[in-house]
């Protein structure tokens, strides 16, 4: 049925991704703000081109081999959202010189050390924790944000402004919840804004995860949003409502290996190491994604769920089907599974195969792993 | 205090590594039984030549794309376990004419496609599911495994034997869990073979997986063992008994970013990318590695716990410790997180960095990774 599917390969829906893309520009547009992508969810020059044709000239990633990799291609506003430690401030130096480099300071204590091994004139964002509990300066430590603000501009550098990825709305369960997480967090960012623009200067403030971005329309005092994973989204994200199932850009095919019609399951080349381990909970408990059917054009219909992957080992996914869908499933020669978090699933992959026209984007992760 | 680790690194303690190489050699000769290693573990040219040293011959791997891998640096007697499929089954093709090449079949519906592609001669296992409901025929299934191992001569094909791994060992807790997963699975296999040996000749009895090989001391009947953690062990393995956490032989170091006093919280540069998203359940809830101290030459002393990692981001690690540990922790570079699944975060890293001779070990995955 898909002769061209000999091993787990990872599709991606040019025509949704560049939908994706171009929704999350016309809302930043709409709103004022600026649009700094964080690549860490595609990882690819050639979705990073389709970027820039809805006019994003700026970006976000997680890691200095991925800037590197990103500055090679000639893009030269890049912020490293991860927070900024001193042997990634020394690696920093050997980005391209023309290239702006933006970095995160995510606490007080460490910043002296960071900034002394930072290029001269570096752009820094304190980093804000909003209430992911995750990493940053909590909105009301006045005085470790005074002093930290003191000591970038006596470094040598440039104080750009505030930044928050409000993570814990992944938490949410719909999108009522998620308007919520991200009401606090624009309230705690502007109180920030206000606070420190006047001794600072006009200051950025950006805020950055897919649910908000996707779902919210105040974003009053916002400048900048840096989301990631809305080029895909995945089924976590349709879980809390940021998108619908037909939104989501990629799906990973897997050869069909053996069928067991006693129990409605099917084993598919789709593992771990193809997949991630990220599992969605759900009442039946969690599973490892949605199974649904491969077309001959290798597209899919996100819509008619066939079953659910179980369990994973390290290549292996069991996938759980009713009886009803067994039959076409065990007919096929691959299926396409909608993965729980695109972003892992990518990473794992390394590589796409675009869809309809079949071409091979770029293979990207010898590039720039975080062990290259 | 460790400047050598300037981003997240894979060590390999190659005493540790190789003294798990050489007990498990041990005593697979002094049960008499053949030791063909899994190597889809580490998936390293230089710990295959270790198990080499300790008098290995012949290989496990779980894709063609491995097994070709392999099979260039000279190994010659490979077993791909996982169910054959047809795509697969014309892959083998590609391989060299003089590899001794050895497949699973996992049901009987699916086995005329997969022999009919297959090479000629091709050495065939059935694969038995001995309790693990993964893949495999129920052994009790006496029908479909005549007429399957029927179908593997007519077909030109070689009959080699039965072949279980038996992976619910994983959800035992203790080892007496575990030589009771082993009992029945080796009993199973036992009654196989005196059932089908008569017809067959002599015929290989291959049994898989590291929880019961590290434990289990009867091996009555069974020809072959094919275990592959037990070269690195792991957290999930100490948990249920199959290993001190001495022996585990890799250890994640990761940068320490920012520190968090208040929370006696750090964030290391060490996330979902690193160490996979594998979890191990707790009395205190789930968590993804422990977190010990890193000495100066690399090393690690796993018995002294500082903290867990209690949540992953794509590339944050956040570290819970004890106030006692906190300052210790606060205090270094960078930190080594002991793995829960060491097979997933070898694949994840694609690399190790030997310790204590500091030698970088092969960089294996851009060779054979599932998209190569």
């Amino acid at each position: 049925m898909n002769p061209q599917i000999s091993k787990p390969t990872l599709l991606l829906d040019e025509e949704r991704v560049r939908n994706n893309l171009q929704a999350m520009a016309d809302k930043a547009r709409a709103h004022g703000l600026r649009l700094k992508p964080h690549l860490k969810t595609h990882q690819s020059l050639t979705v990073a081109r389709w970027a820039r044709e809805c006019g994003t000239d700026a970006i976000t990633v997680s890691s200095v081999a991925m800037a590197r990799y990103f500055a090679a291609e000639g893009w030269d506003d890049i912020t490293i959202a991860f927070p900024c430690y001193p042997a990634m401030a020394r690696a920093i130096r050997q980005l391209p010189a023309d290239t702006l480099v933006s970095v995160l300071i995510s606490e007080a204590e460490s910043a002296a050390g960071v900034l002394s091994e930072l290029p001269g004139e570096t752009q820094v964002y304190l980093e804000i924790d909003t209430g992911s509990g995750r990493t940053g300066f909590r909105p009301g430590n006045s005085g470790p944000i005074s002093r930290t603000i003191r000591l970038i501009r006596s470094s040598g550098h440039r104080f750009r402004g505030f930044y928050s990825h409000p993570g814990h709305s992944y938490q949410c369960s719909n999108p009522q919840e998620i308007c919520t997480v991200h009401a606090h967090a624009v309230a705690a960012m502007r109180h920030l804004r206000a606070e420190y623009a006047p001794e600072s200067g006009p200051i950025e403030v950006c805020l950055g995860d897919t649910p908000c971005c996707s779902v919210a329309e105040d974003f009053e005092g916002v400048t900048e949003i840096s989301p990631g994973n809305y080029v895909f989204y995945d089924l976590m994200q349709h879980a809390i409502g940021s998108c619908g199932l037909q939104d989501i850009g990629v799906a990973l095919a897997g050869p069909v290996a053996a069928r067991y019609p006693e129990r409605n399951e099917i084993a598919v080349h789709a593992g771990a190491v193809h997949l991630s381990k990220e599992q969605l909970a759900q009442n039946s408990g969690a599973h490892y994604g949605r199974v649904v059917a491969l077309d001959h054009d290798l597209q899919w219909d996100p819509s008619a769920a066939l079953g659910i992957v179980r369990s994973l080992s390290q290549e292996h996914g069991i996938v759980q089907c009713s009886e009803a869908s067994f039959g076409r499933l065990a007919a096929a020669d691959a299926v396409a599974i909608l993965p729980v978090h695109s972003c892992l699933t990518a990473q794992c992959m390394g590589a796409y195969r675009a869809v309809p026209s079949g071409a091979p984007a770029d293979h990207f992760r010898s590039s720039h792993h975080p062990t290259s």
